[in-house]
Order: structure tokens, then C-alpha cells, then sequence
């Protein structure tokens, strides 16, 4: 089937400064309150007009204060002036003076915007439970908004102050021609599980310059992050910080209401969501390998995500992976442990296509084969059930002894 | 409330022989084919009548063969002469072969005995996905056969040829009084988790010299089995061939069939599964701390099973423990993302009894008090959700470098 639209994903591309109609800038308040003063720590995204917008956020239990109070904000609202993002204090079970400062926060922005404050949203990531440095973030805030530009080295340093433990900034944009029409989607993430000794969070800022209805906005949302954001794991651990957020400002000229556009849009939206989902997991903390697990043949969704989740979870296949063993026995273990109902007598499984086990019968023949890709940096883990029409994938990563030191602690 | 009854528990004495009407033994048969001859590897307990038998066996979908056979033979017939158990080869993931193997083990032991098959149990530890070396094991049986005894030393080669990676083995008695009337219920196990490169399983084997009817040992065995080795965890990964068998012989001549002697022998089979518990999370692979976890204040019984569960088995906060860093921002995250709905300005968090968490607020004037509890060897933190009236705990173990570098395989 040939698609009507034309889509070129740049990756590494400066960032949300290329989207018609969106400024930004990255600027150091020592947020962390350590040696290095230089260190980028809030990010400002700012678009000309009020922009539609859409968020998708941690569902654990215990979120963080700025989430809640972009929930808020969204649900009151529905446009956004700009969000402005800190790294190096998360902001998270900090009670109501956590909810205090983060509506501060936007209150502050918004009065130098002069727009409502439901305007503004606001993230942070960073240290668990203690209270944000306001009067270094409203000084932070004062020199972003004074940078605020288009220009790549503006991009470039948003992109950084929001990293954390991330070894580099992520960034990507999609651009799109559809019927004569063009527009673009672009989008910056930081790292992925709960990462720096007691921080947290992935967040991800998406930015287009199409027009669009804010309840279409949000369910095409929902269904990019559900396949890119949500079928990635580092370490199995929900952070109470993580989000999503797209703003579509309109500069472009391109109404998205359906039809060849709006599947052009979709198709865009989830490929720079999956590109920095992939980025996030590359950068992944400590690890070696990045694995692509892919259950088909199931007898539901559900069972093919559950099945995903628990290998990719395991801390025996992890390590197997770590030391490049190809330990398909661990692996049906863990499937097995999904308890989904599984019969390890149909089951077909592979390594990048090399067949490991055929109905339930090991080929052993292929073991150097096996070896050999297990051992790459990047491989795909093919499992076929074999009872039904349904299939999901996790991309996830090794379990190191490193990532074991580097989160230990004090 | 005073019981009526009192039990002894004596850890670490040598075990099953020491009950009325069983004899053990302990032999080698090089299953594992290596250089060592000498490691014992064929376990054989067996009751001087047939014995009133109750199995639990694990929920993995992928079964070793001994698991299915074992609960094949339970469900006919309900009484057993003996259990034969080997360490080195697990049995799983071999097919209609690997049946065959485990019904041509209980055929061949059924024989020397001349007692029916479905009278004979059979359990497997080791690699997983190798056929198991048949002639060694029969060889194995004959000498373990001719070696049956109630001495000391018969208990303990049985308890050491079930070991895989575990460092030592693992016996308990108690002895009970109760009216009057005296009875025992011995125990031994194996290790905890999936422990070694391709290795398998927990196995518990539990004796007792009372008679007693097979639907009510069925019953109280997995009450006891419920709250005891279902609430530990090292790893979190489910192996192909948990299993826990009880046989109770009756040589002793007392009756278990309601009121106290009933309560008596279900303390007494819970404080054997419990102290084998305790043993295998105390040697699990390569760990540094034993942390008892304990959730109350629940709404639900399932709700303080899931947090426990979820923080129990958190990565960074295993690794947290691993470093002795008292983190309660990841044992509140962990706790929020189990997703049953706990509400963070409730919790009250205490280490060995030191306020954390105090109704949401940290108690940060304890650090240094916190720091001191969580390098110890074994601590214990309960949560209060102040929600409910369910409770739950959990047995786990740190995540050390020692266990990834131990499990990353070739």
C-alpha cells in the first residue's frame, strides 16, 4: 500500500528551534547548587501564539508536583504559551510546598508572558524530595526568557539543560510533504529510568507547526507514546516525573483534520517519538547491548505485552545478555512466568532470524551463531506463541554490573 | 492469648532422618559430568510406609518434566514410598523425551521398592534444555537405594546433593508437644532464585511422623507455602522447577484431624517453610543484605502484596541497598508505580523502627541513623499506607555486581 505523503526524519538535528513559530533557549542557575556553574539547567520552550497541546504522564502512584499541576493546566486550558523544564531537582514528594513552587513557577513565567498562568507548564527532573531553589530557577527563568531564540545553538542548549544522567542530548525532527503541503514535527527527550543516584524521569518535549483540535491532538498522542515511550525499559522503574508533551502552534499553515494529512501527522509524530524512545534506551544507564523484543502469534494484546515485560524485565535474561549468552532458557523462563498461558512445545524463537528453538526443540547447531549475535551491540529477539493473531515488542537493554555500581549510592 | 502447645525449632540439625519412619541418603553419579566425581547429586528420602503426600509446585507456564509428573502421580494416588531428587540437570525444556525420563525414573525406583509408580515423586535441579543422563541416574538410585538410612550423616549428604549454587545446605527441625502428645516436622531445601548460569529452581522437601488425611495436608501445606517461600525473593525470576513436597509417614501415632494438635502441626510446618525460607534468601547468589519488608495499613490484601512485591523488587532500590544508601525516594517510587492507588502524604516509612516518613514528610534529621540501619547485614522496613487494615511482607535480598558478573553466563 503506497502512502500519500512523503516523510524525512533527521536525527540529531538541533531541535524544537527549526518549528516554525517556536523559540527556546537553555541557560545555567546552578540548580544543583555544586561546583560546576556552567552546567545548562532550565530549558524554555516558547511558541509565537498560544499552541494546542497535549501531555502524557507518569501513572505512578506518587507523581512528582509539576505533574500535577500541568494536568491541571491542560485540563483548564488546553493552549500553551511555554514550558519551561529544570534539571537537577525533581521536584517530586516535596508535599504541598512542592505544589506551591511549581505553580509559582508558572505563575512567574506566565506574568513575564503576560498570559494566564494555565498557560504555562512546567517539568523538572532531578533529586527526590528536596525542595526546589526558587529564587536560582526565577533567576534561571529570567535569563531564558531573554535568550529566547530560533537559532541551533539555542536549541542545542535546551536540549542539554534538561539532561541528567544522559551522556548526550537527544533530538530529532521529522519533516513532511503531503499533497503539496509541507510541515514538520520535531522533538527533544532525556534519559530513560530512574537514572542518577535518586533522580528520575524521562521527559520528552514535542514541537509542530500544523494547527490542530486539542481532543485529535491528544488521542493521536496517546497512540504514538503507547507504541514508541511505552514499549521501552532500562531498568523495569516508572519514575513519578515522566512526561509528554506536544505543542502545535499553527505557524506553518497546515490544518491536520483528518484524512491523508492527519495519518502523515500520526506517522510523523510516532517516528520522532520512537526515534528518541530509541535514543533513551541507547543512552540507557550503563548498559552495553540494546535488545528489540518481538512476541508475536498471541492469543491477545495483552498477553503479547505482558509476555514483553517479563523477559525484557528479568534480571537473569538482562545479565545473560550482558555477558553475550545466548540463554534461550532464561528467556522462556520468563515467559513462562508471564503466566499467560503458554505452551513451550509451539513455541518458535529466534536471534535476528537465526532459529533457536523450533516447537518447543532447541537447535542447538546454531549455538555459535547464536553467540555471535547475542554479542553484538544491537540485536532482535524474535518469539512466536503460535496460538493467535496478536503481537508487541519491548526495547530494552542488558543489565550490567556497572549500572549495579553507578546506582548503589553513597 | 496462650497456645496450647509448644514447639522447639532446631536449625540446621541434619534433617529428614531424624523423623520417624524415613530413611535418606545422599550418593554421586557425576550427572554433571565434570571433572569432581565425588559431588553428591542423587538425593532419596523414603517413608517405611507409604506416606500421605502434598505437593506445591510452580506457577510457570513452562513446567520442567518432574513438575508434571509429580503432579500427575499426587492427584491419583495421594500416597508415596519415596522422592528421588538429583541436582546438575533440571529436566526442563526436553519435550516428550523429558517425560519419558521422569516417568522411566518413578518406574525404576517403583521397581526396586515394588510399590506402584504413581507412589514415587521425582524432582530435578540444573541445566535447563539437556536431556538428563538416564544411566548415571539409575545408577545413582541403586547406590542411593542400597544407602538408605536414618543416620545423621545419610541426612546430610541427601540435604547436600540437592545443592546447585547454593554455598551450604539447609536443614530445620521442630519438635512439637502438644497435650501430651509429641510429633516432628523436619525439612530441607535448595536455593533460591534461578541461581546459576542455566540452573533452576527451589526444591523444599518437608517430613513429618503424624498421619494425617491428604485433603487437609493439601490444605495447610499451601497455607503455610503461601506465607512463607511464596514471600521471598532474590531475583524475582520464577524457575521451571519450584517445588515443595510434604509427606507425613504417621510412624509417630498421632493423628492430626482438627483442634490444637491440628494448630500445633500447622505452626510447626510454618516455622520449617519459614526458616528454610529464611536460609535460602540468606544464601542467595552473591548478595550482601537480607531485607525484610513489611507493608500494613493496606486497603486490600492484594494491594500490600503488590507494593511489597514492587519494591522488593525494584532494581535501583536493590542496588540502593547494595550501596548501604538509606533511599527512600526509590522505595516510594516503586510503591506508587505497583499503581493501586496509595496516596503519598499517608505514608508513614520507618527503618528497624527510625522514622523516614512521617504522614509524607521525611524525617531528614535521621539520615544519619537511617544510613547505620541500612548497612546492616539484615534490617526491616515497614511501610503504613494508613489506608486500611491488610498487611503483607516480603523477604528479598540487595543487587550486588557479584550477581550480575555470577549470572552474565559464557
Amino acid at each position: 500500500m503506497s502512502k500519500n505523503f512523503k516523510i524525512e526524519t533527521l536525527e540529531d538535528v538541533s531541535g524544537l528551534g527549526l518549528v516554525k513559530g517556536f523559540k527556546v533557549a537553555g541557560v545555567a542557575c546552578n540548580i544543583r547548587g555544586n561546583a560546576d556553574l556552567e552546567r545548562l539547567d532550565v530549558a524554555l520552550i516558547c511558541s509565537d501564539t498560544p499552541a494546542t497541546a497535549a501531555g502524557v504522564f507518569t501513572t505512578n502512584d506518587v507523581k512528582a508536583a509539576p505533574v500535577y499541576v500541568d494536568m491541571e493546566h491542560l485540563s483548564r486550558c488546553g493552549k500553551v504559551k511555554a514550558i519551561v523544564a529544570n534539571s537537577g531537582n525533581a521536584n517530586a514528594c516535596t508535599g504541598e510546598r512542592g505544589l506551591k513552587d511549581a505553580r509559582d513557577t508558572c505563575a512567574y513565567l506566565a506574568g513575564k508572558f503576560g498570559v494566564d498562568e494555565n498557560q504555562i507548564l512546567v517539568c523538572s527532573t532531578g533529586r527526590i524530595g528536596e525542595f526546589m531553589p526558587m529564587e536560582k530557577l526565577e533567576r534561571g527563568i529570567d535569563t531564558a526568557f531573554s535568550n529566547l531564540s530560533d537559532s541551533d545553538s539555542a536549541s542545542a542548549a535546551a536540549a542539554h539543560a534538561i539532561m541528567t544522567s544522559d551522556t548526550r542530548p537527544k533530538t530529532v525532527i521529522s519533516k513532511v510533504e503531503c499533497g503539496g503541503k509541507k510541515f514538520c514535527v520535531a522533538g527533544m527527550a532525556k534519559g530513560a529510568g530512574m537514572i542518577e543516584p535518586n533522580m528520575a524521569t524521562m521527559l520528552a518535549f514535542i514541537a509542530s507547526d500544523v494547527s490542530i483540535e486539542q481532543p485529535r491532538l491528544k488521542e493521536i498522542l496517546r497512540r504514538a507514546v503507547t507504541k514508541t515511550f511505552n514499549r521501552i525499559s532500562v531498568d523495569g522503574d516508572m519514575s513519578t516525573n515522566d512526561t509528554v508533551l506536544c505543542l502545535c502552534g499553527g505557524a506553518g499553515g497546515v490544518e491536520i483534520d483528518g484524512g491523508d494529512l492527519e495519518e502523515a501527522f500520526e506517522e510523523a509524530l510516532k517516528s520522532v517519538c520512537m526515534s528518541l524512545a530509541r535514543k533513551i534506551v541507547g543512552d540507557g544507564e550503563k548498559i552495553t547491548r540494546v535488545v528489540e523484543l518481538k512476541v508475536k502469534g498471541a492469543r491477545s494484546a495483552e498477553q503479547a505485552e505482558k509476555i514483553c515485560r517479563s523477559i525484557g524485565n528479568s534480571l537473569l535474561v538482562k545479565a545473560s545478555w550482558y555477558g553475550g549468552d545466548p540463554n534461550w532458557g532464561r528467556l522462556t523462563d520468563s515467559a513462562g512466568y508471564a503466566r499467560t498461558g503458554i505452551d513451550f512445545s509451539k513455541i518458535d524463537l529466534d536471534y535476528n532470524g537465526t532459529p533457536v528453538i523450533i516447537k518447543g526443540c532447541p537447535q542447538s547447531h546454531n549455538k555459535e551463531l547464536w553467540r555471535k549475535i547475542v554479542n553484538n551491540k544491537t540485536f532482535t529477539i524474535n518469539m512466536n506463541l503460535n496460538m493467535g493473531e496478536f503481537e508487541d515488542f519491548l526495547l530494552t537493554t542488558d543489565l550490567t554490573e556497572a549500572y549495579v555500581d553507578f546506582n548503589k549510592g553513597e
